[in-house]
């Protein structure tokens, strides 16, 4: 084996290769490259920082938690149970971290090109100081590197926290969830900002399976069994205020479809008498969907926090994956999307209403330009969500840029999310962001669209300002 | 408060930064930049050049009557009425121009990185010769300054005319018009060529509001009550025979959807009555859309008009808005289209006849390379319309030439439409468009796709040739 | 007339102007220009090594089999009856082949910025040592030079297949074909490779004229009669059997949709009873097309044949030019494809089995980002297809590439075909695909998104290594 290569990450990595605009874009970047991160949206767990114990080993720090990574090994032929994902109904698994580690290094090579190799390389280098590009013949050396950081306070959830520069990390909670870390979190003293987002999907999406003991853990929760749909409403107000007071700025509703549809109050109450005696229809489940989003803008009219739709998932899509190892293992698998039609009703009612900000992704990047961006440019309360999940990447987000800005404008939109379940890509995943939006930038000074001035304001919006703003943080 | 930047357009705006190519696209640039506009597509209200008084003041000449700019305002909050945008009911309104104007100049900095942020600038720059950039410091000094230029006798709308060298200006004229302006026009003496454009839309589309009035009066134009289908089919014809002794070359039809269908005499005529009496349904207004784009393609071929398809939007989104404020207020949104199918029919009827023209127009970019490039590198009759309305822009038009280019050519296209209703805009977006064009070929050109004698053919072809050929101007 | 310019190929067409692109573009290149052309997929008939004699004429060796170029010319109203397309029943048609290439090269200005023109400028120069560029100047003069070149025994097809260093070559092949021409190949001692690919459309698309004729005849050439659904499924196989003697390592199917499903056994043969008896409906086809994908799959698991699935064209648009001319006349035009719930059913049953490679394809480039390389990341069986037909081109492959790469890689997809009717386009066509592929590395490595010595690998695997492994040669 000849000498491994070493791992560098040059300094103007991503921008383009044009030496004018390379020059702006590093000027750009520069001056938000250190700004605080503001992550309003991702699935870290809040009790790691309630434990605040060491990350086990790299396999369980980087690779278990992170669908990116296994879907890519898995598309290649690697079984699932050799890369140690735990499946439900104790079927044999690999469980030697160190065996999973080297099949990892083995395939990296699968990652080139892609914004999961482009975030591991920078948290391998940055993160955790290391030397050598990540193969087969590495894995091990790295490894043990890794692990022996791992075990240093300095590499402890809290410590990792403040060395990323986060002001404000939010996390994704459903409905029915104590926030008892996030109650822990703040009763520990501890200064980091750790909010929760609410996320009812588990009981205003009728076909999710368990609905029925959502809709009664719900109940539990605000001291009130849920036997209609009045007291389902309030039961969601209720929990929307309590976790407004645990800090919550925004809500989180993933539905298949966006559409939007107000329903007569007796109606709404007949579907859901249906669903409570499980008698109720595929139909039945879209309509009241399409309720529960009028109803969450209405509600986020009345108390202010900011409502996030991301559509167009068919989540699971692989049945035998779902069956063995749950959900969130790299099969969801985007749907084309409607918007102009879908989200005409509710924006018809509250869309011109200022109190209202309603932030919309999509997984299908042909309604950037033809319906995102002509409705966020015209609708008040309407924003448009950054370049989400697969196409949160270099060449996702320059698309985005090039088919939302024209129309929409920079100002229409929210800055970043990086939408992770892997704390220690977070800061990865920022600075790809700030590195392609200035290099965006330096594209429109370099052809004379914008003054380098301006430049300089929209790289600030775009890397902090439109964040704070959009979450009203 | 600073010194306010100055307003310069460079003069390589929109090229590559790579210098052989910008060195090309500025060869490619010059070679055209002088040509004659050719305006074959547009709204600008032909009665400015009869009646040729100045202009009343800055915000009433760039911003009322420009929903490009007051939908971005609005989308950030400003409120309508804020804006001086008549209400229709007389409500109350800003009516102080200065006041708006200030506004507007608040919030220019919204308009950073789109094509209405790139014409405006062009606009003060070298129509107005104004020397600082727009912001609030600036709004009052340049309010004062265009004013005074406006009583100018240069500002007149003639003049300008003349000044900006556009050898032709299309209007669009609904089917029901006296054509009253164009008839003065002509009776005028003036030299500038200003010809209407056939839109019968609002007797066509039995979903128009009015539908009824309009039968009414196109039967008063004709001087024959429409009481039948073949009334109707006669009075078209009649109109049309009457648009071209007044100068027009083409029609337009601006459809929801391209759906083309014939029916049968018998059925549309049934359609028509159902219309009369008030009772036709959603099916019957489809089908009789899908109809009259059948007959008015018979039309064409008989008479030699041009006929031009705009489908894809969805007017007027936002009720509020069309209830308070009318149509064209900034809220339409363009809807996924599907056109292999849809135009099948008219196209396996007319599209191998070499005496039609049709024009067609897409506001969803996904159907370029799927569905409209290879229609129209097969259909004799078919040519495609120019990047349109929102990707009327910088990046909209880089997309169309890679989208369309490769499978039409650039032959099957028709050079550049400016469709604006804004009359000092006109040479900005002519401009940009030859810039984008030069800058598209030279990179065919540094790429060596083409030679460069190739590429100075074709640029005069995109900027002049093709759109007076395509036009039969 | 002014002297005709020189045609000449310079040695970095293609690539990025930016100097540090182009060269590492060129480097990359010139590290794969010459390894052997594996052609996994195309329509050359192989009837022509079996007789190898010389090709007529430059006409009918260019123009006549190649609807990419009549197409065009077609489409800017020169008649198809001009250009010496066969019609089907004896109506005139022009037959002096130096008339017709006169009319191309007069028209070959149309060719401008398509891969067309830059696919015949490598034929004319590098196959046929062409000096001047076609024009209507220079077309009898390059007509008698390349007549020449073709009595010359260097330039019958079995030399240039020698000359074009191809390694092997796959024909499309019909379910009932005799596959005499490969039998005789076989048994001519020649030692080029050529291989069948099972295509069994017409007899599992119920539409398919003549249907009935083809089931006849896949009964007689598996010697049993054909009168049950279980006897299709046996000659399917039989057939397939007998493809693999003669080297087919694949199958291929043309289908509108990508819809598959399961039927139970009874229903498939009572649709398939239907169908005999001439009554079978819309609906029928659709879902029997649908269970043969599934049945296919199977077959393909247990005979290791690879499955291609070629879906999305609206076969014979214009049904003038189907009637007076046959299939294949360039009027196919793409419809917009859906994917992630079409092949739901396919790749649950069968898309985690290592034994299977399904390779899909697309004329809906909006799949890409969405649906397609999603799926490919992480269904083992599923591999993705390159930029096909209307996107096999400079941009194409382009979009492609920054489409599918971030989320599925490159070792998910499946290196390049070149799908051509034309011969001696071969080399053009994967000339180019190194040449874009070897760009796209560039950008990459100038990037600082994957090293130089990855992306070594890389265009190794992209120009060579992915095609063998992906089709098991």
């Amino acid at each position: 084996m000849k000498q491994a290569p070493r791992l560098t990450l040059n300094i103007d990595r991503f921008f383009d290769p044009n030496p004018a605009v390379r020059r702006l874009a590093r000027l750009l970047y520069n001056s938000v490259r250190n700004l605080p991160i503001v992550s309003p949206h991702g699935h870290v767990d809040p009790n790691i920082f309630v434990e605040n114990i060491a990350f086990p080993n790299p396999t369980e720090l980087f690779l278990i938690p992170d669908h990116y990574i296994f879907r890519m090994l898995y598309s290649q032929g690697i079984p699932m149970e050799s890369l140690g994902i735990p499946p439900l109904h104790g079927s044999p698994t690999e469980n030697d971290a160190r065996k999973i580690w080297k099949a990892f290094g083995d395939h990296y090579y699968l990652f080139r090109g892609t914004p999961t190799g482009a975030w591991l390389d920078h948290e391998f280098s940055v993160v955790f100081g290391i030397k050598k590009r990540f193969t087969g013949a590495t894995a091990m050396e790295i490894y043990e590197h890794i692990s022996e950081k791992l075990q240093s306070p300095k590499f402890r959830p809290r410590a990792l926290f403040e060395r990323f520069n986060i002001e404000v990390l939010t996390t994704t909670d459903a409905a029915t969830d104590t926030l008892a870390s996030h109650q822990e979190l703040r009763a520990s003293g501890w200064k980091g900002n750790v909010v929760p987002c609410f996320r009812p999907d588990s009981v205003t999406n009728l076909k999710t399976k368990k609905w029925m003991q959502n809709i009664q853990l719900l109940g539990a929760r605000v001291g009130k069994e849920i036997t209609s749909y009045r007291s389902l409403i309030e039961a969601l107000e209720n929990r929307r205020a309590f976790f407004k007071t645990m800090g919550a700025v925004s809500t989180d509703h993933g539905v298949e479809s966006p559409y939007t549809r107000e329903l007569p109050h007796a109606e709404a109450e007949a579907i859901f008498q249906r669903a409570l005696r499980g008698v109720s229809t595929v139909r039945d489940a879209e309509l009241f969907t399409a309720h529960m989003l009028m109803e969450m803008a209405r509600m986020s009219i009345e108390d202010g926090l900011v409502m996030q739709i991301h559509p167009g998932s068919d989540r699971n899509h692989n049945q035998m994956i779902l069956e063995k190892y749950g959900t969130d293992k790299g099969s969801d698998i985007p749907l084309q999307t409607e918007f102009t039609r879908n989200l005409k009703e509710l924006l018809n009612k509250y869309g011109n209403d200022p109190r209202l900000t309603v932030i919309v992704f999509t997984l299908d990047e042909t309604t950037y330009a033809r319906e995102l961006a002509p409705l966020a440019g015209h609708y008040p309360a309407m924003k448009l969500g950054p370049a989400w999940w697969f196409y949160d990447s270099i060449e996702g987000m320059k698309r985005y840029r090039s088919m939302v800005t024209e129309t929409a404008g920079i100002y229409n939109t929210v800055g970043f999310n990086d939408d992770t379940r892997a704390f220690v890509s977070i800061p990865a995943r920022h600075d790809l962001s700030r590195r392609v939006d200035s290099n965006y930038l330096a594209g429109l000074v370099a052809r004379h669209i914008v003054g380098l001035d301006e430049a300089k304001e929209m790289i600030h919006d775009l890397a902090y300002g439109l964040v704070k703003k959009a979450y009203k943080l």
